[in-house]
């Protein structure tokens, strides 16, 4: 069978020797890393270069087909993650549904009729659409962006920032999730979520606030049917998918609690798995890209390898 | 509703002092286009800037769910378009299936037992990852790009080159179509197809042979269930999506073709149209990109407008 493949050996000459670098590559004066695949990196990694998930910080979307897991970002909105928390508290999203699925961009949910009850949590806060640079851990990918001065990765989270304004925000990956909003740019809050479904809209990036990522469960989501009305709602409700609830994991018992963990950002580990994205090692590939997108490289999760266990 | 949207006023002032504009944008030099949002462009189009897609390079996959049609690119690959064209005309494609779905990657089609006779196609053709950039069109974006020096459009698709090695190759983007290969260059020739249904893969560029593009009916293939074996085959053969039949639309009767016209990409419609997604002007975007990935500018593709009508 012939296959496009994503892991499996590379020749290092061919990549000095490729036109593909078509400039000074990113590695320059960078230690030249081994030539390794994403799946030899990932294997010889140790358990210090993964972080459990936060429970505090993880949302569980129960649908039918099972549980999509969420990465909260209170880095970067912590408003909107104060609020989404207290919203997913008081039951707010439990039988509401995902009301649309655009190809190529979004799938959304919400409170349809827009009649449901708010309690201790807010219907709106303020954007949080970028923030200040300081004090965010930053480890910057120095390949070219089409959007942004500079990108790289925050605890887990994709992102960019801008030095020379002292700006930092989060990128519109495939899997991140964000607060919709209307016309005013303070009118989001939480209670409507999307998740980017397609390639990134990075245009969105410092438009409306982004909350998080999905961290597993993503085809759920990148499989429902599409809206056939405009911007992909459904225009029947029963073509909604419906969200039994949303809780925080810290909120769950421990037994029903999916235990993750995620590669840290802050490694050598992930600079090398950065490098294996940017050049690929595997047989199959003849010309190495040189270069890689911030939304080229999905953090790695993996069901938490406990102590001990092996 | 709180949505996030993709059509809608954006005040040309705020483009101008957006912190967006990190650096000199790519309108310099250029002459300012009227702000104008995608639909506002397309709506003052001419019958002019359209042309129809061409028959013979137009292929219907017939699925259970509907037609899948894919543009072919014989410019630059014009041994595998023949070569497809063949393999369909011979029925090669009929009654195989759809045996792969990788979330946020590719679906790709074949013949699992690889038992399918070829009689007068071929089962491989020399690879086309690149050809020379003499005598391709081509409309070229001045964005940056992480990939390449240089992307544009040629003819509808989604493109790059590099001058200095006069060299240029489609480029991976959502809804690409391309020919699955072996470790062996050589290898591949038509028989496995796969579609791109996620962020642009853009490391496989100048890998393998891209071959065409989706142009209608993306959402049946991108929101088939994903795999769950290794890459995202299906494990067992129930789950596989029969083809019913891959033809060339020239081949069919023309009461049953579909009739659809594409944006010409070498038009002035198209530079503002490329324009109106670089920098947003619907009321909702506060901040403007300024800048626009190559895949990040779907080339329009609309029900043919018969002559007379209006």
């Amino acid at each position: 069978m012939r296959t496009i493949r994503r892991v499996g050996v590379f020749l290092a000459a061919a990549a000095a020797l490729s036109s593909a670098c078509w400039a000074a590559g990113p590695a320059e004066g960078e230690q030249a890393p081994p030539p390794r695949t994403a799946a030899e990196v990932l294997a010889a990694s140790a358990p210090a270069d993964w972080r459990p998930l936060d429970p505090q910080n993880t949302l569980y979307v129960e649908l039918a087909s099972g549980r999509v897991i969420i990465e909260l970002a209170p880095t970067f909105a912590p408003r909107h993650v104060a609020n989404i928390q207290a919203l997913a508290r008081e039951g707010y999203f439990d039988g509401l549904a995902i009301v649309r699925s655009q190809d190529d961009y979004v799938v959304q949910w919400g409170d349809p009729d827009g009649k449901r009850p708010i309690r201790a949590a807010h219907r709106t806060v303020v954007a949080e659409f970028e923030r200040t640079s300081r004090g965010v851990p930053f480890a910057p990918l120095l390949d070219p962006d089409t959007y942004a001065p500079e990108t790289g990765f925050a605890d887990g989270f994709p992102a960019a920032r801008d030095l020379k304004l002292g700006r930092a925000w989060l990128t519109h990956c495939y899997g991140m999730v964000g607060a919709g909003r209307d016309n005013d740019v303070d009118s989001g809050g939480g209670t409507e979520l999307y998740v980017v479904i397609g390639q990134a809209p990075r245009h969105l990036d410092r438009n409306v606030t982004l909350v998080g990522r999905v961290v597993q469960g993503m085809e759920q989501l990148s499989t429902l049917p599409r809206g056939s009305g405009a911007l992909g709602f459904y225009e029947k409700p029963e073509q909604r998918v419906p969200i039994k609830s949303i809780r925080i994991a810290a909120d769950v018992p421990e037994a029903q609690r999916t235990a993750l963990e995620e590669l840290r950002t802050d490694t050598a580990t992930f600079s090398a798995f950065v490098e294996s994205r940017r050049n690929r090692h595997e047989e199959w590939f003849k010309v190495p890209a040189g270069r890689v997108d911030v939304c080229n490289v999905p953090v790695a999760v993996r069901p938490r390898v406990t102590a001990g266990a092996k």
